[in-house]
Protein backbone atom coordinates (compact mmCIF):
# COMPACT_ATOMS: atom_id res chain seq x y z
CA UNK A 1 0.00 0.00 0.00
CA UNK A 2 1.28 3.45 -0.81
CA UNK A 3 0.80 5.37 2.03
CA UNK A 4 0.86 8.87 0.05
CA UNK A 5 -2.11 7.46 -2.01
CA UNK A 6 -3.93 6.95 1.50
CA UNK A 7 -3.56 10.15 2.67
CA UNK A 8 -4.18 11.89 -0.76
CA UNK A 9 -7.52 10.08 -0.81
CA UNK A 10 -8.57 10.15 2.56
CA UNK A 11 -8.04 14.13 2.65
CA UNK A 12 -8.45 15.41 -1.10
CA UNK A 13 -10.79 12.75 -2.48
CA UNK A 14 -14.58 14.66 -2.88
CA UNK A 15 -17.46 12.58 -2.37
CA UNK A 16 -20.38 13.04 -4.84
CA UNK A 17 -22.38 10.40 -3.03
CA UNK A 18 -21.98 7.44 -1.36
CA UNK A 19 -20.97 5.52 -4.38
CA UNK A 20 -18.25 8.14 -6.18
CA UNK A 21 -15.62 10.02 -5.19
CA UNK A 22 -13.71 13.26 -7.59
CA UNK A 23 -9.71 12.71 -7.23
CA UNK A 24 -8.78 15.21 -9.88
CA UNK A 25 -6.72 17.21 -7.46
CA UNK A 26 -3.96 14.75 -8.11
CA UNK A 27 -4.66 12.35 -10.41
CA UNK A 28 -7.83 12.59 -12.99
CA UNK A 29 -7.27 16.23 -13.76
CA UNK A 30 -4.06 17.52 -11.78
CA UNK A 31 -1.62 14.93 -11.79
CA UNK A 32 0.66 14.68 -9.16
CA UNK A 33 4.14 12.93 -10.22
CA UNK A 34 5.37 11.97 -7.42
CA UNK A 35 2.36 9.88 -6.01
CA UNK A 36 1.65 8.67 -9.66
CA UNK A 37 5.49 7.83 -10.08
CA UNK A 38 4.76 5.46 -6.64
CA UNK A 39 2.19 3.89 -8.58
CA UNK A 40 3.73 3.07 -11.36
CA UNK A 41 6.19 1.46 -9.12
CA UNK A 42 3.89 -1.02 -7.63
CA UNK A 43 3.02 -2.10 -11.00
CA UNK A 44 6.33 -2.17 -12.08
CA UNK A 45 7.23 -4.42 -9.27
CA UNK A 46 4.78 -6.51 -9.05
CA UNK A 47 5.00 -7.40 -13.04
CA UNK A 48 8.76 -7.44 -13.59
CA UNK A 49 9.43 -11.06 -14.00
CA UNK A 50 6.51 -11.44 -16.52
CA UNK A 51 8.10 -10.79 -19.83
CA UNK A 52 5.71 -7.24 -20.41
CA UNK A 53 5.43 -6.65 -24.14
CA UNK A 54 3.20 -3.71 -24.11
CA UNK A 55 1.08 -1.59 -21.22
CA UNK A 56 -2.43 -0.37 -22.70
CA UNK A 57 -4.59 1.91 -21.12
CA UNK A 58 -7.56 4.53 -21.96
CA UNK A 59 -7.08 7.68 -22.87
CA UNK A 60 -7.10 10.10 -21.16
CA UNK A 61 -6.20 9.72 -17.24
CA UNK A 62 -4.88 6.21 -17.48
CA UNK A 63 -1.74 8.10 -19.87
CA UNK A 64 0.24 8.86 -17.14
CA UNK A 65 0.23 6.03 -14.57
CA UNK A 66 0.80 3.80 -17.30
CA UNK A 67 3.87 6.37 -18.41
CA UNK A 68 5.18 5.53 -14.87
CA UNK A 69 4.96 2.20 -15.13
CA UNK A 70 6.03 1.70 -18.06
CA UNK A 71 9.41 4.01 -17.46
CA UNK A 72 10.43 1.35 -14.94
CA UNK A 73 9.26 -2.03 -17.30
CA UNK A 74 11.20 -0.34 -19.91
CA UNK A 75 8.19 -0.97 -22.63
CA UNK A 76 5.59 0.89 -24.57
CA UNK A 77 2.30 2.31 -23.75
CA UNK A 78 -0.48 2.20 -25.73
CA UNK A 79 -3.63 3.98 -25.12
CA UNK A 80 -7.13 2.98 -26.26
CA UNK A 81 -9.22 6.16 -27.95
CA UNK A 82 -12.38 6.74 -27.31
CA UNK A 83 -14.93 7.84 -29.83
CA UNK A 84 -15.90 6.95 -33.32
CA UNK A 85 -13.21 6.28 -36.21
CA UNK A 86 -14.81 6.36 -39.15
CA UNK A 87 -11.53 5.87 -41.07
CA UNK A 88 -9.90 2.40 -41.04
CA UNK A 89 -12.04 0.65 -39.65
CA UNK A 90 -10.70 -2.71 -40.72
CA UNK A 91 -7.06 -2.04 -38.77
CA UNK A 92 -8.38 -1.31 -35.54
CA UNK A 93 -9.91 -3.82 -32.47
CA UNK A 94 -13.01 -2.10 -31.02
CA UNK A 95 -15.15 -2.61 -28.48
CA UNK A 96 -18.21 -0.78 -26.32
CA UNK A 97 -18.09 0.20 -23.23
CA UNK A 98 -20.57 1.21 -20.58
CA UNK A 99 -19.42 3.88 -18.11
CA UNK A 100 -21.82 2.96 -15.07
CA UNK A 101 -20.69 6.36 -13.29
CA UNK A 102 -21.60 8.44 -16.24
CA UNK A 103 -24.49 6.10 -17.94
CA UNK A 104 -22.92 6.25 -20.95
CA UNK A 105 -21.46 3.84 -23.65
CA UNK A 106 -17.86 4.74 -25.26
CA UNK A 107 -16.71 2.97 -28.35
CA UNK A 108 -13.07 2.34 -27.78
CA UNK A 109 -10.21 1.08 -29.98
CA UNK A 110 -6.98 0.51 -30.82
CA UNK A 111 -5.07 -0.28 -33.89
CA UNK A 112 -3.93 -3.59 -34.93
CA UNK A 113 -0.39 -1.81 -35.91
CA UNK A 114 0.74 -2.00 -31.96
CA UNK A 115 -1.58 -4.68 -30.47
CA UNK A 116 -0.21 -7.89 -31.85
CA UNK A 117 -0.76 -11.63 -31.66
CA UNK A 118 0.91 -13.33 -28.34
CA UNK A 119 1.93 -10.01 -26.99
CA UNK A 120 1.81 -9.72 -22.84
CA UNK A 121 -0.16 -7.42 -22.20
CA UNK A 122 0.00 -5.67 -19.02
CA UNK A 123 -3.70 -3.18 -18.39
CA UNK A 124 -3.11 -0.29 -16.34
CA UNK A 125 -6.50 2.51 -15.17
CA UNK A 126 -7.42 4.96 -12.64
CA UNK A 127 -10.30 3.47 -11.27
CA UNK A 128 -11.70 0.25 -11.11
CA UNK A 129 -15.50 0.01 -10.11
CA UNK A 130 -17.65 -2.55 -11.72
CA UNK A 131 -14.81 -3.29 -14.31
CA UNK A 132 -16.48 -2.52 -17.38
CA UNK A 133 -13.23 -0.39 -18.87
CA UNK A 134 -10.84 -3.33 -17.90
CA UNK A 135 -13.12 -5.39 -19.44
CA UNK A 136 -13.35 -3.49 -22.82
CA UNK A 137 -9.26 -3.56 -22.54
CA UNK A 138 -9.22 -7.38 -21.95
CA UNK A 139 -11.64 -7.65 -25.30
CA UNK A 140 -9.44 -6.04 -27.21
CA UNK A 141 -6.31 -7.59 -26.11
CA UNK A 142 -8.07 -11.46 -26.85
CA UNK A 143 -9.05 -9.91 -30.57
CA UNK A 144 -5.41 -9.84 -30.82
CA UNK A 145 -4.72 -12.85 -29.67
CA UNK A 146 -2.46 -11.29 -27.34
CA UNK A 147 -2.18 -12.15 -23.96
CA UNK A 148 -3.35 -10.56 -20.63
CA UNK A 149 -0.70 -11.21 -17.68
CA UNK A 150 -2.42 -8.34 -15.06
CA UNK A 151 -4.39 -5.66 -14.18
CA UNK A 152 -2.99 -2.50 -13.03
CA UNK A 153 -5.46 0.07 -11.05
CA UNK A 154 -4.65 2.78 -8.76
CA UNK A 155 -8.07 2.97 -6.78
CA UNK A 156 -10.55 0.25 -6.69
CA UNK A 157 -13.67 0.76 -5.79
CA UNK A 158 -13.95 -2.47 -3.28
CA UNK A 159 -17.69 -2.08 -2.30
CA UNK A 160 -18.37 -2.87 -6.36
CA UNK A 161 -17.91 -5.81 -8.04
CA UNK A 162 -15.18 -5.08 -10.68
CA UNK A 163 -12.51 -6.65 -8.53
CA UNK A 164 -14.32 -9.84 -7.44
CA UNK A 165 -15.18 -10.30 -10.79
CA UNK A 166 -11.46 -10.21 -12.65
CA UNK A 167 -9.99 -11.98 -9.37
CA UNK A 168 -12.63 -14.87 -10.25
CA UNK A 169 -11.74 -14.78 -13.79
CA UNK A 170 -7.61 -15.90 -11.85
CA UNK A 171 -6.68 -12.22 -13.36
CA UNK A 172 -3.66 -10.86 -11.78
CA UNK A 173 -4.75 -7.60 -10.03
CA UNK A 174 -2.97 -5.02 -8.32
CA UNK A 175 -4.76 -2.20 -6.63
CA UNK A 176 -2.97 0.88 -5.13
CA UNK A 177 -5.69 1.82 -2.87
CA UNK A 178 -9.37 -0.37 -2.16
CA UNK A 179 -12.11 2.32 -1.04
CA UNK A 180 -13.91 -0.20 1.43
CA UNK A 181 -16.93 1.47 1.29
CA UNK A 182 -18.52 5.18 1.13
CA UNK A 183 -20.69 6.53 4.00
CA UNK A 184 -21.72 9.69 5.66
CA UNK A 185 -19.16 12.03 2.74
CA UNK A 186 -16.04 9.65 4.44
CA UNK A 187 -14.42 7.47 2.74
CA UNK A 188 -13.65 4.36 4.68
CA UNK A 189 -10.27 2.44 3.03
CA UNK A 190 -9.43 -1.31 3.19
CA UNK A 191 -6.90 -1.55 5.54
CA UNK A 192 -3.87 -3.56 4.05
CA UNK B 1 17.68 18.63 -31.15
CA UNK B 2 17.16 15.03 -30.35
CA UNK B 3 18.83 12.24 -32.97
CA UNK B 4 16.26 9.55 -31.97
CA UNK B 5 13.85 11.75 -32.84
CA UNK B 6 14.96 13.03 -35.99
CA UNK B 7 15.20 9.64 -36.78
CA UNK B 8 11.80 8.24 -35.59
CA UNK B 9 10.43 10.83 -37.66
CA UNK B 10 12.42 10.02 -41.08
CA UNK B 11 11.46 6.12 -40.73
CA UNK B 12 8.57 6.01 -39.38
CA UNK B 13 6.20 9.20 -39.88
CA UNK B 14 3.67 8.48 -42.03
CA UNK B 15 3.00 11.15 -44.90
CA UNK B 16 -0.83 11.90 -45.05
CA UNK B 17 -0.66 14.92 -47.46
CA UNK B 18 1.94 17.81 -47.96
CA UNK B 19 1.08 19.25 -44.55
CA UNK B 20 -0.04 16.10 -42.58
CA UNK B 21 2.16 13.46 -41.07
CA UNK B 22 0.94 10.58 -38.42
CA UNK B 23 3.56 9.82 -35.71
CA UNK B 24 0.81 6.96 -34.14
CA UNK B 25 3.74 4.55 -33.60
CA UNK B 26 5.66 6.77 -30.88
CA UNK B 27 3.92 10.05 -29.69
CA UNK B 28 0.20 10.25 -30.75
CA UNK B 29 -1.04 6.43 -29.37
CA UNK B 30 2.07 3.95 -28.61
CA UNK B 31 3.77 6.16 -26.52
CA UNK B 32 8.00 5.32 -26.90
CA UNK B 33 9.00 6.43 -23.38
CA UNK B 34 12.63 6.93 -23.97
CA UNK B 35 11.98 9.25 -26.76
CA UNK B 36 9.50 11.18 -24.74
CA UNK B 37 11.30 10.87 -21.82
CA UNK B 38 14.20 12.85 -24.01
CA UNK B 39 12.11 15.38 -24.88
CA UNK B 40 10.46 16.62 -21.20
CA UNK B 41 14.54 16.54 -20.93
CA UNK B 42 14.86 19.31 -23.06
CA UNK B 43 12.09 21.13 -22.12
CA UNK B 44 13.15 20.63 -18.46
CA UNK B 45 16.54 21.53 -19.05
CA UNK B 46 15.45 24.87 -20.96
CA UNK B 47 12.88 26.03 -18.40
CA UNK B 48 14.59 25.25 -15.36
CA UNK B 49 15.64 28.59 -13.34
CA UNK B 50 11.96 29.76 -14.42
CA UNK B 51 10.36 28.89 -11.33
CA UNK B 52 7.47 27.16 -12.99
CA UNK B 53 4.87 26.17 -10.46
CA UNK B 54 2.53 24.12 -13.49
CA UNK B 55 2.74 22.57 -16.51
CA UNK B 56 -0.38 22.77 -18.74
CA UNK B 57 -1.20 20.89 -21.95
CA UNK B 58 -4.42 18.96 -23.01
CA UNK B 59 -5.25 15.26 -23.23
CA UNK B 60 -4.72 13.22 -24.46
CA UNK B 61 -1.26 13.42 -26.40
CA UNK B 62 0.20 16.02 -24.16
CA UNK B 63 0.07 14.42 -21.28
CA UNK B 64 2.75 11.77 -21.20
CA UNK B 65 5.47 14.75 -22.68
CA UNK B 66 4.16 17.30 -19.94
CA UNK B 67 4.83 14.11 -17.24
CA UNK B 68 8.07 13.40 -18.33
CA UNK B 69 9.38 17.39 -17.92
CA UNK B 70 7.12 17.40 -14.43
CA UNK B 71 8.90 14.78 -13.32
CA UNK B 72 12.46 16.74 -13.65
CA UNK B 73 10.73 20.06 -12.98
CA UNK B 74 9.17 18.50 -9.82
CA UNK B 75 6.22 20.46 -10.51
CA UNK B 76 2.64 18.48 -11.31
CA UNK B 77 0.93 18.84 -14.54
CA UNK B 78 -3.04 20.02 -15.62
CA UNK B 79 -4.27 18.94 -18.33
CA UNK B 80 -7.31 20.50 -20.34
CA UNK B 81 -10.11 18.46 -20.95
CA UNK B 82 -12.30 18.73 -24.56
CA UNK B 83 -15.87 18.87 -24.72
CA UNK B 84 -18.50 20.43 -22.44
CA UNK B 85 -18.60 20.49 -19.22
CA UNK B 86 -22.08 21.07 -18.13
CA UNK B 87 -21.42 21.06 -14.80
CA UNK B 88 -19.34 23.36 -12.09
CA UNK B 89 -19.55 25.96 -15.35
CA UNK B 90 -18.60 28.93 -12.74
CA UNK B 91 -15.88 27.22 -11.72
CA UNK B 92 -13.83 26.40 -15.20
CA UNK B 93 -12.00 28.61 -17.44
CA UNK B 94 -12.95 27.55 -20.72
CA UNK B 95 -12.04 28.72 -24.55
CA UNK B 96 -12.85 27.08 -28.18
CA UNK B 97 -9.83 25.76 -30.04
CA UNK B 98 -10.13 25.34 -33.47
CA UNK B 99 -8.16 22.03 -35.01
CA UNK B 100 -7.38 23.16 -38.46
CA UNK B 101 -6.36 19.85 -39.79
CA UNK B 102 -9.70 18.02 -38.12
CA UNK B 103 -11.91 21.52 -39.21
CA UNK B 104 -14.25 21.25 -35.81
CA UNK B 105 -14.06 23.71 -33.00
CA UNK B 106 -13.40 22.15 -29.70
CA UNK B 107 -14.29 23.53 -26.30
CA UNK B 108 -11.30 23.16 -23.44
CA UNK B 109 -11.80 23.96 -19.88
CA UNK B 110 -9.74 23.91 -16.67
CA UNK B 111 -10.85 23.85 -13.19
CA UNK B 112 -10.11 27.33 -11.14
CA UNK B 113 -9.26 24.88 -8.56
CA UNK B 114 -5.37 24.41 -10.13
CA UNK B 115 -5.00 27.15 -12.55
CA UNK B 116 -4.33 30.32 -10.29
CA UNK B 117 -3.44 33.46 -10.03
CA UNK B 118 0.65 34.56 -10.40
CA UNK B 119 1.80 30.56 -11.07
CA UNK B 120 4.61 30.49 -13.45
CA UNK B 121 2.62 27.80 -16.51
CA UNK B 122 4.66 26.09 -19.03
CA UNK B 123 2.43 25.18 -21.53
CA UNK B 124 3.59 21.74 -23.98
CA UNK B 125 1.92 19.86 -26.75
CA UNK B 126 3.04 17.51 -29.02
CA UNK B 127 2.59 19.25 -32.24
CA UNK B 128 2.65 23.00 -33.48
CA UNK B 129 1.03 24.31 -36.66
CA UNK B 130 -1.28 27.19 -36.98
CA UNK B 131 -1.13 27.57 -33.07
CA UNK B 132 -4.55 27.50 -32.15
CA UNK B 133 -4.42 25.04 -29.10
CA UNK B 134 -1.40 26.89 -27.78
CA UNK B 135 -3.43 29.84 -28.32
CA UNK B 136 -6.06 28.68 -26.69
CA UNK B 137 -4.02 27.49 -23.82
CA UNK B 138 -2.43 30.93 -23.28
CA UNK B 139 -5.94 32.22 -23.68
CA UNK B 140 -6.62 30.17 -20.48
CA UNK B 141 -3.91 31.22 -18.59
CA UNK B 142 -4.12 34.82 -18.71
CA UNK B 143 -7.85 34.33 -17.81
CA UNK B 144 -6.35 32.99 -14.31
CA UNK B 145 -4.20 35.54 -14.16
CA UNK B 146 -1.27 33.54 -14.73
CA UNK B 147 1.91 33.93 -16.74
CA UNK B 148 2.61 31.80 -19.60
CA UNK B 149 6.53 31.58 -18.91
CA UNK B 150 7.26 29.49 -22.21
CA UNK B 151 5.71 26.40 -24.36
CA UNK B 152 7.53 23.27 -25.18
CA UNK B 153 6.37 21.01 -28.51
CA UNK B 154 7.56 17.63 -29.49
CA UNK B 155 7.08 18.50 -33.30
CA UNK B 156 6.95 22.40 -35.06
CA UNK B 157 5.40 22.32 -38.38
CA UNK B 158 8.08 24.84 -39.73
CA UNK B 159 6.12 26.16 -42.99
CA UNK B 160 2.55 26.75 -40.62
CA UNK B 161 2.40 30.12 -38.63
CA UNK B 162 2.04 28.78 -35.13
CA UNK B 163 5.94 29.32 -34.65
CA UNK B 164 6.31 32.48 -36.45
CA UNK B 165 3.08 33.97 -34.65
CA UNK B 166 4.27 32.74 -31.14
CA UNK B 167 7.66 34.31 -31.40
CA UNK B 168 7.07 37.18 -32.49
CA UNK B 169 4.84 37.45 -29.47
CA UNK B 170 7.52 37.21 -27.49
CA UNK B 171 7.24 33.82 -26.31
CA UNK B 172 10.24 31.46 -25.20
CA UNK B 173 9.22 28.33 -27.81
CA UNK B 174 11.62 25.43 -27.50
CA UNK B 175 10.44 22.99 -30.28
CA UNK B 176 12.40 19.34 -30.02
CA UNK B 177 12.06 18.91 -33.74
CA UNK B 178 10.70 21.03 -37.02
CA UNK B 179 8.80 19.63 -39.60
CA UNK B 180 10.92 22.33 -42.97
CA UNK B 181 8.43 20.88 -45.34
CA UNK B 182 6.86 17.75 -46.77
CA UNK B 183 7.58 17.01 -50.29
CA UNK B 184 6.91 14.09 -52.57
CA UNK B 185 5.48 11.70 -49.24
CA UNK B 186 8.77 12.61 -47.89
CA UNK B 187 9.62 14.76 -44.44
CA UNK B 188 12.14 17.12 -44.70
CA UNK B 189 13.28 18.29 -41.54
CA UNK B 190 14.85 21.51 -40.42
CA UNK B 191 18.63 21.15 -39.75
CA UNK B 192 19.62 22.71 -36.41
Amino acid sequence: MIKQLREQILSEAIVVNNTMVKVDGFLNNRLNIDLIQQMGHVFAEHFKDKKIDLILTIEASGIALAMMAGQELKVPVLFAKKGNNSLHQDNIYTTIVHSATKNIDTRIYVSKDYLKKDMNVLIIDDFLAKGNAVLGLINLVKQAQAQCVGVGIAIEKGFDEGGTLLRNQGIDLVSCAIIERIENGKVILKNE
